[in-house]
């Protein structure tokens, strides 16, 4: 039994080890276009900033080591250039440049994704990342530059500019969109904004490059960006070609077409990684999700198919998490915008917590936001920015959407509590007491991108901070009646619907329950002035 | 409608606030002997080493501040000495002495546990900490002394250790079992021993104290012990004496009695926190888990109850995390310890993975064991002690038990992956797929504690590792073939079973794989040298 894989990375090189425990006996032929296999990509980034300072760090295992330990014969520089499904035999251009045939039992495509390099005009001046010999090119183009320009500000622009910025690089961040982190909604990416800037990224959102040179970009607006570094990372494509070449299927994405168990539309051809469409565990379609852990996982559960265990595909949640000059970004499931763009009921919780007990020293602010559908309590996503602690929070909410848990339930969950790693209310289960009141009737909450609308329709604003914090910072025609107050102050109150408010929305939810138990009809913004503001400031 | 609740901190503060936002006209009086409500008690170790600077810093509300946001009615320095629960009334103490009685028409015991005081001659001469006003004595005795004998080494007796150290004072602790930290098992508690020793504690294992007196203490072995600082950290009772004076029914561990929705004996009288028996998440049996995450949530459960809205006690976990000296140690479910002494059958793994990408600096060391039922593959418990991460991986791995998942689902869990904050296979997808092989029969280990049994019945011992490795370091017995030989030296290898071993376990799966299908019964020693070293150490 031979067993040939295109594509020595994550998935593929998961697939081949996997595939040597489980048939000591196969043949297996790994073929990888690029100089190396089982790279950790993910790093590379972060050898271009020098935090990474040895490049063979990256390089987690060489064709001989593959060999010792696995007897799988490694073979790199050769590139597959079609498959010959009748002969069942890949044609490969071998490092001489010679070209031949080499016959397969069954055929594992792991071909990855590749950088999109968009149609504009000068696009040959831009570099991408993909592999060590992108980031050989990269390194050498920051080492003859002081100026650089990053197109597409999501994980792989923004952990490039920081990296570019360690290296005394000026960077120029241009992003399409009206937020960096495209999973992100735009609220919770105010945050690393201003951490991009703070750190002297110029970050320029609702900018379009219409033209690159050697010397830098010209944006839709007309002005122009100097740097002789110029990076397309605007995102990745499947590798396909290859595959739809020989006949196989291949999705309206452009991902190769596989069921459940990775299977091909030819039976001895199966597929896995970044090149396969996976199923979205909100929507259950395909959906495109180019991630390690996933590629990995993936990679391993082929193996089994092949080897006649049982494995199947999982929903996929897409956790992704990306650092940005000290800040965490976590993200699990769908964004607020995804979900109403799809016309999905969602229930929206921001909450503003510490990332442990707030007495002990350390203790840092988070956002933390949830989607939960209001039909089922079930969770649909959830977002962390953070200075600690968003892995975390992000990791336990997608094991608790793996395991069906509601968002009620999360208030439940025992999580490890000392006061220098947690809180005895964890943010997490905050999370679940704030769904559950909601969910209950105990209180109604109002969005930040709500709030004009309701105030036009005759509600009346009031702050329940203290004086203080009103008078540092407050939301227009707010009034100002502290919650301490409140109980003495009913009949200061604006007639009609009311909306409160405070700096992060807890006060505010005990002034709702004060006023409703008083009769008043009271709604509580969500997340409090702290995601109002944040929202406000994207949404210019 | 006039709600009591004697206790004012965790439970009782949390059933208080709770009852305000659900019953805006209750009369809500909360009575506590002490001279604080809402004290951050898990904070007390932490002022004691200076961590925590500010005294008032533990102090999170205070009588007037409760008045003047939920109304409540606190009353400090008032015990409660009698429940009459014929005319619904308790007796209370008052700060200047006369004793009055208080009428309720619910009575909500949020009374907690007390430091065991053992019948030790001379123990009153030993401290104890769970309030303010014993740390305060705490402080004055450590600012009179440089020498401290600690008695128990569990949560409290570590982090007291810690906080002396950090103070200049030399430090005894002594431990009756033969590990610290009751709920790990002995190999797991080994470099916690290692740690404690190595920043100067002086750790007596094996010992019992047999007398204190206002200069230390005298052992078992009677050897003396100095110290003009004796603290008594061997655990916690239940406060159930006023329930059990007033009728109610009280459990055999002597905690309050309480069905699954806090309610006790009288149907006016309900009771939550450290003072009541919780639900064993393994066995279902009643079991005491004095935790401030647990006494939180079920005392704003019981507020839902009392205000007529569903609440209903959950199967308790425990999970726990201690810090000793810059490591982390946390805890879920039940240890291998306590499982085989109750009978279970359990499937044991033992992982020593790095926090995040080893290729990313900064990645340091963990030790994770997971105990799985065979029969259901469902997780029985979960350990961790590393540098950074611990809190994580068991927060995520409570989060999969409270969802139901198997073990083996934990091989599928999306997490978080970045090369500064995991690994694309996380250690605990590790876990997982180690569960899965295993629960397919894929590989057989054996654990520390059986290989010497397994070498007596005639298994032999192949090292797989390097020379290098097994020259500084082997096993006795132990015949050295470094994996990467062993297909060609398949005819090197003893007769009969094989036992394999490598560092940390993951080799030594390879090899078996690679000996099983080339016909040889070989066990893979789960967790390698390192988990057997650890245990080795604790058994002696």
């Amino acid at each position: 039994m031979r067993i040939v894989i295109i594509g020595g990375v994550a998935a593929g090189m998961s697939a081949a080890t996997r595939l040597r425990r489980l048939q000591e006996d196969a043949e297996i032929i790994v073929v990888e276009r690029g100089e190396h296999v089982s790279v950790a990509n993910c790093g590379l980034p972060y050898h271009l900033g020098g935090v990474i300072e040895n490049r063979s760090a990256l390089l987690l295992q060489t064709p001989e080591s593959l060999a010792a330990r696995f007897r799988i014969d490694v073979r790199v520089r050769t590139e597959a250039l079609a498959i010959h499904t009748a002969e069942r035999a890949v044609e490969l251009r071998l490092p001489d440049g010679t070209v031949e045939s080499l016959g397969y039992d069954e055929l594992v495509l792991t071909p990855g994704a590749a950088p999109i390099r968009p149609p504009i005009p000068g696009i040959e001046h831009a570099l991408t990342l993909r592999d060590v010999t992108d980031l050989d090119r990269l390194i050498g183009a920051a080492e003859a530059t002081e100026e650089a320009v990053v197109i597409g500000a999501g994980f792989i622009g923004v952990e490039v500019a920081e990296n570019l910025v360690a290296r005394g690089i000026a960077v120029h961040l241009v992003e399409a969109a009206g937020h960096v982190i495209a999973p992100l909604d735009p609220e919770m990416a105010e945050p690393v904004h201003a951490r991009l800037r703070s750190h002297g990224v110029d970050l320029r959102l609702h900018s379009r490059v219409v033209g690159i040179d050697s010397d830098g970009v010209t944006l839709d607006s007309g002005e122009r960006l100097p740097g002789a570094l110029v990076l397309a990372a605007i995102g990745v494509r499947p590798e396909s070609r290859l595959a739809a070449e020989a006949g196989l299927e291949v999705t309206a994405s452009g991902a190769i077409a596989v069921g459940g168990h990775w299977a091909t539309t030819d039976p001895h051809i199966h597929a896995a990684g970044d090149a396969v469409a996976k199923i979205d565990a909100i929507s259950g379609d395909d959906v495109l999700v180019p991630l390690a852990n996933t590629a990995n996982r993936d990679g391993r559960l082929l193996a089994d198919v092949i080897s006649g265990r049982p494995g199947a595909a999982r929903p996929t949640l897409g956790s992704a998490i990306v650092g940005a000059f000290g800040l965490q970004i976590a993200v699990t499931g769908w964004s607020e915008t995804r979900l109403r763009a799809a016309g999905r009921p969602v229930r929206v919780i921001h909450t503003h917590p510490v990332n442990h007990a707030g007495y002990y020293p350390g203790a840092t602010g988070m956002r933390l936001k949830l989607l939960v559908d209001p039909d089922t309590d079930l969770i649909l996503g959830a977002q962390a920015v953070a200075e600690q602690g968003a892995d975390k929070r992000i990791d336990v909410i997608a094991t608790a959407m793996a395991g069906g848990l509601t968002a009620s339930r999360l208030a439940d969950l025992e999580l490890c509590y000392a006061p220098q790693f947690g809180s005895a209310k964890d943010p997490v289960n905050f999370l679940g007491w704030a769904d559950r009141n909601i969910a209950d009737g105990l209180v109604e909450t109002l969005q930040w991108h709500e709030l004009d609308q309701a105030m036009a329709d005759g509600a009346r604003l009031v702050d329940v901070r203290t004086p203080a914090e009103h008078e540092a910072a407050a939301i227009p025609g707010s009034v100002l009646i502290p919650l301490d107050e409140l109980r003495e102050r009913l009949d200061d109150l604006p007639e009609g619907d009311l909306i409160v408010h405070c700096a992060a929305g807890l006060r505010s939810y005990i002034a709702a329950r004060i006023l409703t138990q008083h009769g008043r009809r009271a709604w509580s913004l969500d997340g409090g002035f702290a995601t109002w503001a944040d929202g406000r400031a994207t949404a210019q």
